[in-house]
């Protein structure tokens, strides 16, 4: 992978194409559609035997807002102008986020909604106040990330976010996925499946002019008129790459999304002289919640140390915990609010007692450690305060109820879900950008082959990846096609 | 910069040697010597106006042990094996280090210390067992990094590894590297200043044939026979790369290193097909000592937690400090062991009282907070323990002394030093590996242009960096050297 063609070296192409697209994903599809219709030839090709990538993996709960609204936000009476959206955005990614594309997509979003919509996905005009990570009613707006924690709440006023094919939960993907995969049938994009790009061909002045394709066990060099996009996704799936670039998290996480995560679209990308940034942040979990009630609950490192506000979204207690010194995580539950998250494996009882004293002892926690923690934390949830973290008051209340109990999270044992939020350095519009910044003539991507949106576990939420890769997608396949022929 | 030229396409050369090395700092000064005693013609070309690079500015307190011990070492009557510096090295990069170079270190250090000494380099047969960044006795061997802190001090023997040159405190850089730079004009190695590499020359097969240098304004094809080398340090003085791929850290510190720290290397590298890896990891720092008494007191995030052992270095201190949730970090002291660090600027008492209570107070911490963290440290302190973080009970005393401080060491006001430690993926010999760990034949690479053994801030130690540098810098040069002359 990442190997390169000079244009002049090669005879000839064996077929050409405006528009060449590399994965069928949702990035991929996006942009074939947009392309086509711009009136360019398309074809794309997919490394897998079927389409969708990690989109239909997805419960695509795609998170769009901004513009005063989308369709199905205004409909349910609910207000979100662009600077919220943006504000909010810069919120989970001000420190590592790219200014100019989060603007384009608090901008864009709304209209992105009308037109997945026009797919004729259906989106039932109810919201789902609950807190989950796939709802798994027929609401189809939801809270996905951190809107209603801390410090978010104070940044930005929280407003839903997450749209949800009516009914589909986790099949989300698989839904908006095939209106997508149609429509870009329909309008003529040719898809040849069992297909891998593995190389580029640039000529003598840097341009991208098509690429190498492994079809049937042949190589065949495809030419590309008006440029190539690389919508390969990440890559989680490339085990020498992800520790490579983020080992600590390949040492205890579980690779999340499809199998040709393989990197390809970032090393092609990288060999024809892009640029690949924030390779080193990823996305970490502990899906806490479902059930909503653990919320409850408080989170401990191996000090019995709170470090976080419970409410926060599962990517972003993964990350922090991740920043403890040790791995070994406790949940503290009483009575009332025991149970067990529907989402994590292998959690562990490591400590039950009639009172906090018992628990502590029983854990071998230091004396004193864990009864302080919770006799500070019990103190002020009965004021409905939590003045270290700022869990919100909704989440408040004493955990007083015997028996108690300590549930171990160890990271290794529960094993995060882990994906990778590094790629290419693009323009809003799909261009392939050079450590200096310029752009690589003809070369463009999007999805999670270009560090989009989502640039942290910290301030990531659900539906940030496909929102960003369909939405990214279009633009990139827009512009390609409005390139003039070569 | 990342600019490649075609071999094919250019006119031919305008100078030609064996070894064309960019940069002159420790490591291509010391690949410049290797290369040159083993018969190759050499030509330096150095960026800035003279040599020197970020090893002559800092205090070069060489990181070397094993094979039994350094002579230095052995002097001294310690002793360091091989496998107890590999446990070590173990211990700091376990989780990204790499695994093939910390053995050839491990295995190669002590032989470097002849090396350097044979240089005319002067150490003193004295150890410094003290707590301080760089000695400034006269001194030469010191502990420099975590070895005496939990929980290195579980996996490793702690041995003192820093080799400073005799007196020379943090002039010890411009002392080894004078012997250095001395030595490769000794043995013939042609060195121009004010000429940077702008360029490599690659063939159609890969192979790197030469590079374009800058020099007096105008652009200079040199043909390399043997090989180019690359050591042109590290990327802290690219903000944009260091935006790209560390922002959290660039957002608070302040960059340390050389201004020819533009990442040039590194780009010219990636350009001819090289693949950069752990470019999200960087040093950061807060140098809470000397004076080395500081120890006895506690580190605090916002909340009043201890988050590690005080008696780590002070690169471990730093980064688990941005780990946290808030960057309000603070030193609570008594009167006792009150005092202001040496080598930080900023800190500024927040609260004064005669009782924790009243520190707590005036600090505006939640009631408790302090007073049960403090309560609980000076309650094992007391019995020599920390049974929650294990600093060593040498630095253990109960804080009792009022009056109290608490201090603030807010990241960035503070402003943590910070240098980067991704690079190019090398073999331990050099040679500059494609993202598949193919050699790209004519390229290498040392110093902080690769990643090398120094993978974390989490691990690092003084002298890791130089020691790389020179150990590895010597090894690219002899393998290039030795490669058939094209």
């Amino acid at each position: 992978m990442g190997t390169l063609r000079r244009f002049e070296d090669i005879p000839g192409f064996d077929i050409t194409t405006d528009v060449l697209i590399a994965g069928f994903g949702g990035a991929g599809a996006c942009a074939a559609i947009e392309a086509r219709q711009a009136g360019a030839e398309v074809l794309v090709l997919e490394w897998s035997s079927g389409g969708g990538g990690s989109t239909a993996l997805s419960a695509c709960e795609m998170y769009l807002g901004g513009s005063g609204g989308t369709k199905l936000q205004r409909d349910l009476g609910i207000t979100d102008t662009t600077e919220n959206f943006l504000a909010y955005l810069n919120a989970c990614f001000g420190d590592n986020g790219d200014a100019e594309r989060m603007r384009a997509y608090a901008e864009g979003a709304a209209e992105h909604f009308d037109w997945v919509e026009s797919l004729g996905v259906t989106y039932n005009r109810s919201l789902f106040e609950g807190r989950d990570v796939v709802a798994l009613t027929d609401d189809s707006l939801m809270f996905t990330g951190n809107e209603r924690a801390w410090p978010f709440n104070t940044l930005a006023a929280p407003v839903p976010r997450g749209h949800l094919a009516g009914g589909a939960g986790h099949d989300g993907g698989k839904v908006v996925f095939a209106a997508i995969e149609k429509k870009a049938r329909e309008v003529g994009a040719e898809v040849r499946v069992d297909a891998r790009l593995i190389g580029l061909v640039q000529d003598r002045d840097g341009r991208v002019r098509g690429g190498v394709a492994r079809i049937d066990n042949k190589e065949v060099l495809i030419g590309a008129r008006r440029g190539v996009i690389l919508t390969c996704g990440g890559f989680i799936m490339n085990e020498q790459m992800a520790r490579q670039h983020i080992p600590k998290l390949v040492e205890i996480g579980r690779p999340h999304g499809n199998p040709g995560d393989k990197g390809d679209g970032i090393l092609l990308g990288v060999a024809a002289g892009g640029n690949a940034i924030n390779m080193g942040e990823a996305f970490c979990d502990i899906a806490h919640y479902p059930p909503s009630h653990l919320t409850y609950n408080i989170f401990l490192n191996d000090k019995a140390q709170r470090f976080i506000n419970e409410d926060v979204y599962i990517g972003r207690l993964g990350i922090y915990a991740t920043y403890q010194l040790s791995e070994q995580i406790y949940m503290f539950l009483d009575n009332k609010h025991f149970g067990r998250p529907d989402y994590v494996e292998n959690t562990e009882i490591v400590a039950v007692g009639e009172t906090v004293e018992e628990v502590e002892r029983d854990a071998g926690l230091p004396e004193g450690t864990l009864q302080e923690t919770v006799a500070f934390y019990n103190r002020h949830a009965a004021n409905k305060e939590d003045p270290l973290f700022h869990k919100a008051p909704q989440w408040l209340e004493p955990l007083v109820e015997p028996p108690f109990a300590l549930v171990s999270y160890r990271l290794s044992e529960i094993k995060p879900h882990i994906f990778t939020l590094g790629g290419l350095d693009t323009r809003p519009t799909g261009e392939v950008l050079t450590p200096a910044r310029e752009p690589i003539p003809g070369l463009y991507a999007a999805g999670r082959t270009a560090a989009g949106i989502p640039r942290s576990s910290r301030g990531y939420g659900s539906g940030m990846s496909v929102g960003d890769a369909t939405y990214f997608g279009r633009l990139a396949g827009r512009q390609a096609a409005k390139a003039p022929a070569r």
